[in-house]
């Protein structure tokens, strides 16, 4: 199970790669395009990037749909106007994921917005991912746990349920609270089991009382920069 | 023109019945029992007079677990303790409904506590369900709109989803602002198909990106009292 404490601090040369991946999705940003800002380590440096072309005059016209409130927040700190979701479609969504799988099924949620995140890209016209090489995996649940978001109310119960249709893991929290999502829920990180058909157990898990959403992402992405010490690779879905 | 006879007689007031089947139900309660108390016009009366069995000295050693933050209020104020949702099952739990089948499914959730009510009332060893006999219906959707409680985050997205499965329907706003649920999300109220099949739907309905619940409550009832100008009767599910 991946550890989730806030005070984790990467190894400087993760940055650097996180880095160059968001900086190669940052250049399909076009003028005039609406763009989901994703959130976490990894989006952050898209967001950055994108702001800079802005505001070198590369880009104009160009309109974010942020994902979470840190990200709304950064956005609007290196000028990109930010918009709230509405049902028109987005040119482009970059975010990160905590696991890409070969045909870039994703986990996603690590960094507690998965709702929201998956609200805004499934209304992307194209989702692009970007992680450096230690995300890629040959299944999902390898590495990370699924967060699966939950009502607040009777989360116990809801924890039960979950743990019925065989998931272990264990309720997030990071200090003395649980934590808690944009949406004021809390997210439970789910130890997937080792054999499971992604798309049947995500939706047994969502349609359990009191799950709100889970950060899988099936058959979303339409290609992934994943950057390795030898460079940025673009990889498409293998299917 | 209207024509006055002999036999006409003013309708009872629903307040009188639905207090009559509250009263019925509270009859149920027996010391020492963990009681879910419901939410809305109806479950008012039974929690009045739980607590006026409690204060009478008929009861003792009764805990209450509220559906919503109005009726943790009501049931704290006519004296019945109050404890969170936790995973031991209830003895009882006392709910209205706003539709009612012969089969005892119901449509729940137009006092807005249709999450709460569910995730209470899922443990409950016996879900007692109160009403007028207004609520009586041959198929669900006969007369209500069915709730569907619904993140605020691209919640027009949502609806979008939710219109694609046919449903028609409305976000609930009964003033400037849409109603917000006890847990910050909003409700669409959708109208149902003439034909559908009720779990099938929920299922679909409750899958989709950004629905944390519906309020179709199937299979859970034990039983219902519900009030008619000539008395009240006791109905089973029939199936």
């Amino acid at each position: 199970m991946a550890e989730l404490r806030a005070t984790d601090q990467p190894a400087p040369d993760l940055e650097v790669l996180k880095k160059a991946a968001g900086v190669r999705a940052a250049a399909l940003v076009e003028s005039g395009m609406r763009v989901g800002l994703g959130t976490g380590s990894t989006a952050k440096y898209a967001i950055e990037e994108i702001g800079r072309r802005l505001g070198a005059g590369e880009l104009s016209g160009v309109v974010g749909v942020a994902t979470s409130e840190a990200s709304d927040a950064l956005a609007r700190a290196v000028g990109i106007p930010v918009e709230p979701l509405d049902p028109r479609p987005l040119d482009l969504a970059i975010d990160g994921a905590d696991e890409i799988t070969p045909g870039l099924d994703l986990i996603k949620g690590l960094g507690g917005a998965l709702l929201r995140e998956k609200l805004t890209e499934v209304q992307a016209r194209r989702l692009v991912i970007i992680a450096d090489h230690t995300k890629l995996v040959t299944r999902l649940g390898e590495k990370a746990p699924l967060p699966v978001e939950i009502a607040r109310f009777g989360f116990l119960s809801t924890i039960e349920r979950l743990r019925a249709l065989g998931l272990g893991g264990r309720l997030r929290q990071p200090g003395a609270q649980p934590y808690l999502t944009d949406n004021g829920n809390y997210i439970f990180d789910a130890q997937l089991p080792e054999q499971f058909d992604p798309a049947e157990l995500g939706d047994r898990i969502k349609g359990t009382l009191g799950v709100v959403e889970t950060g899988l992402f099936l058959g979303m992405a339409e290609r992934a920069f994943v950057a390795a010490p030898d460079g940025v690779r673009k990889l498409t879905p293998q299917r």
